[in-house]
């Protein structure tokens, strides 16, 4: 099956993760309703965590900039997963909820969670477009620089 | 049009501030089902950041009450602009997710947050009363003290 | 009235702490249609905080899990309440939201947070699999070491 969203993924060169294995007694999504939960995501990427520590200490914003992008790819990809794979039963992405590890001088949370948000918007259009909150975090699971979760509206 | 909370405003000496733009690529509101998710919101009042910096180190109790107060109105410009201007669409607000800025040893975080809250109830009295959490954070975007999002239930 | 779950509670020797009272201007619980919010819980038993402070300075991550079972212990004690006592008309955990008051080096958030996520599978099986996300803050209200939220479906 090649649906709509499928396509946009190949024309944009996005290639969806295997789904992360969840680090703790808890699952990546959970469906109630109309409603997809999908757990916090850490920027994996093979089984390996990429851009790892605090923004403004250890990596540049650059950098956890594409940690969240990360971030939403898995979160993609876990959606796709809990959708028997097909990504077409997204109504729209309904809230990303976005975390950054970072020092207390730092103020750049929306520049870094944009590299989530942007790709939402990139994939869906304007199904894509989300509410959103972007704080800081003094830590994260593993030292990981971003965590994002999201609730997205299905078919 | 006046309903009934634009009345209960006008009696209140509440005057909504202009929805804010959001500060990156995300929209401020996304309504799914009966449920409208709202952008976590700064206390920016006539475009301008109120408030700023640490509680416990830059503004005291009181004035993160108000920068609360201040996030919560601007839930409510959100909403209003969601909702085609009818604040009476609101069957009742569901839950606020409050951040403080705050040092390691701050513990008041309920009494910043009541600063939201207590608006809310105020405004639409018992539909006002919702669910919540008050949580400290290190920073936040332009070093804001004080951010809410909210999930409104609506007709 | 002794429904499957208050059986499987007694099963497991868990006994539902009295509700407690929110510690400022919100309340525990609002449903909105077939969802239910609930705030977030700190790890109080009979009144008192307990396992007070920040985890990886005051406490061990056995006892910021022992405060996370107890935070879960308290979401259920306030869903009980809103549902009339009948814990049977959970259809499922939807979500916990965990925060853990810990330190910029702490990276055992998952561990804390099971201390949650493992109570609600023990005591609803597959139905108390859930979404979540853990995250590490400065501070918490009252010096507490655990906070977590929820969002229930029910019937």
């Amino acid at each position: 099956m090649t649906g709509e969203i499928e396509r946009a993924m190949k024309d944009l060169g996005i290639d969806l993760p295997k789904p992360a294995i969840p680090v703790a007694n808890y699952i990546p999504c959970v469906i109630a309703g109309s409603l997809l939960y999908v757990s916090g995501q850490l920027p994996i990427h093979n089984g390996k965590l990429m851009f790892v520590g605090q923004v403004g200490a250890d990596i540049f914003v650059q950098e956890a900039q594409m940690a969240a992008r990360q971030c939403a790819l898995n979160i993609l990809a876990q959606a796709k997963a809990a959708l028997d794979g097909n990504l077409d039963r997204v109504v729209g992405i309904a809230k990303l909820g976005g975390f950054v590890n970072s020092t207390a001088d730092f103020t750049e949370h929306p520049e870094v969670i944009n590299g989530a948000s942007n790709l939402m918007v990139e994939l869906f259009g304007d199904k894509g477009k989300h509410a959103r909150f972007a704080v800081g975090v003094p830590s994260l699971p593993l030292n990981a620089s971003v965590e994002v979760d999201a609730v997205i509206e299905i078919l």
